[in-house]
């Protein structure tokens, strides 16, 4: 079988593997349908943070057809349509039963050297009873994008939404235009924001940016765009703060743009060493939360909303391709000429 | 009239100055009965941070009766016992209306240069109508040490665990057994923690936690603290962290001792430069949040509690005096041999 391993930075390649079986008794062996490419596989592919060992499989967003299951997985058969969130998780610990699957205490994450990765024609995957979603829909839905994406990129941004406690009639603001951000967008509406406020700079992300909802768009940077959102505001900021690029500068416009007493929820995987000063994360009494997306908890959630067209979160992907145009969705959307990749086997 | 005044570290003075009077038509001038010397007097006694022009009022708790009310003052009148919270507010604006009277748009705090302090004979009170909160009870009540407190010290107390997010059947840890934590750990039981461990060292502090319903007691620091939080908590750690010191290490006790999903509420006036690293804010999906406490807001939830003995805050005051002895409350503090000081007047 083909999967995707990365050697090093800007150095990711499609290579005949073994292929997957069933190793553990609670494993479920996935035929991969769909995959995609996330904005956190380029931190290793641009060769930001530590490098992880050569030869990682890559992917965590990921759809198939359940070829075999092991002798102990008891809620899935061969021939289901299952999606996977982006991390592995038991069902059955104190945080699964709380919804909070990202700190399973088996839990792990995909891209580890422990498991194998989504970008792939096959996949292992551990704990499949507790980790694996199964679809209420048949493998051929023109829904299939959309359902792609609570794998993690659109539960991501509800994560950021809710974690920045977006509500009925409040002012929403979205630092970042990638597709964490235009999901972000597409939560805070759901939610019932009256303000959505999308903080960015490539027109045709900004542009899919008001198609999901958003009502103001900032083109600024720092400085400027803390005032340009102020402006917009009343003077005082939004009440909740959806910070989906994950550097020092958004981190900060984010504190910046927040108004007294409101929430930032912050997302994806943050490449900066601490949260900014107490001015004025503190005596703006902001709440500062997020993490990484319970995915597997939000499909309950998300998926009547994919099923009965009212979200359309799989627009984001503008690139589609086989397995062999893996090392070229990288290279799209490294060079931001893709929002987000999708791959069909 | 005699007023406190902090002349460098270390240098406090109770001297005469000119008598207070009403100077805007929104002021009143109020005639202090009981005033408090809170832990964050401390910080310019002590030297910490960036010290204040000498000659500073000192002095953000204190209880008196109306003197005289400036022509535009509506709701109070001359002989109203009253109580200041720790930060004037117009009681109209935005924040006001929404009880973040600390992000008040005209508010300002005490011990400011342009304002006086409650560490005196007499007090002029910025926008009286929205700052000063009438008491319900005579000014010979028992019951006054605890209404005292709530203009500062218990409502910071509650602030911590509110946004801590305390509530029935959780596990809540007070991070500091100043009167602050030791407020805190009042405010915890009473939002329906079933445990409540304090930490700290003092055991006369310590006691009086055990009194207020602290369950378990923890005195060791650094990482072991953190492990014996953890053997206390089944591993895991605490829903909700009550941080009541404001140091660096006190921070890092807290986020390592918080639950994943959990929350941290931070009061006081911390003294770190930022929020320590992602490992493990983020990946544990905690919520970071606190800030100076909407006293205000919070007498009408705390009141009733106090005229009906259900809390007692005002035992953490172990030093009563008169004016003449705030320098030697400020010392038995600052060397911790007082919880915290009143002054009767």
């Amino acid at each position: 079988m083909r999967a995707t391993i990365m050697y090093g930075p800007g150095d990711v390649r499609v290579e005949h593997v073994p292929d997957s079986t069933i190793i553990e008794p609670t494993d479920a062996l996935v035929v991969v349908t769909h995959a995609a490419i996330c904005g956190s596989d380029l931190w290793p592919y641009r060769g930001y943070g530590q490098f992880r060992p050569a030869g990682n499989r890559m992917g965590h967003e990921f759809i198939g057809i359940v070829e075999a299951v092991g002798s102990e997985v008891r809620t899935l058969k061969r021939g289901d349509f299952v999606a996977a969130p982006f991390a592995v998780s038991d069902g059955t610990c104190p945080f699964c039963q709380e919804g909070l699957h990202t700190s399973c205490v088996q839990g792990k994450f995909w891209d580890n050297i422990d498991l194998e990765g989504g970008q792939a024609e096959a996949v292992r995957v551990p704990l499949a009873d507790g980790t694996l979603y199964r679809l209420p829909v048949r493998p051929d839905t023109a829904l299939l994008p959309s359902l792609l994406t609570l794998t993690d990129v659109m539960a991501t941004g509800h994560h950021a939404a809710v974690t920045a406690r977006v509500g009925p009639g409040k002012i929403a603001a979205v630092v970042g235009d990638g597709a964490v951000g235009l999901c972000g967008v597409i939560a805070a509406r759901r939610l019932g924001a009256e303000q959505v406020i999308l903080m960015g700079r490539q027109p045709k992300r900004l542009e899919l940016g008001k198609a999901f909802g958003a009502t103001d768009i900032v083109t600024e940077r720092g400085e400027e765009a803390i005032e340009k959102v102020r402006q917009l505001t009343g003077g005082y900021g939004a009440h909740a703060v959806l910070e989906c690029v994950g550097d020092e500068l958004a981190m900060q416009t984010a504190v910046n743009i927040a108004r007294p007493g409101g929430a930032i929820g912050r997302v994806g995987v943050p490449h900066y060493a601490g949260i900014p000063p107490l001015f004025p994360t503190f005596f703006k009494n902001l709440t500062i939360s997020g993490g990484p997306a319970p995915s597997r908890a939000y499909f309950d959630v998300l998926i009547p909303d994919v099923l009965e067209g009212r979200i359309e979160p799989g627009r984001v992907f503008d690139f589609v391709g086989g397995i062999e145009s893996v090392p070229e969705g990288y290279r799209a959307m490294d060079e931001r000429r893709a929002i987000k990749a999708m791959i069909e086997f």
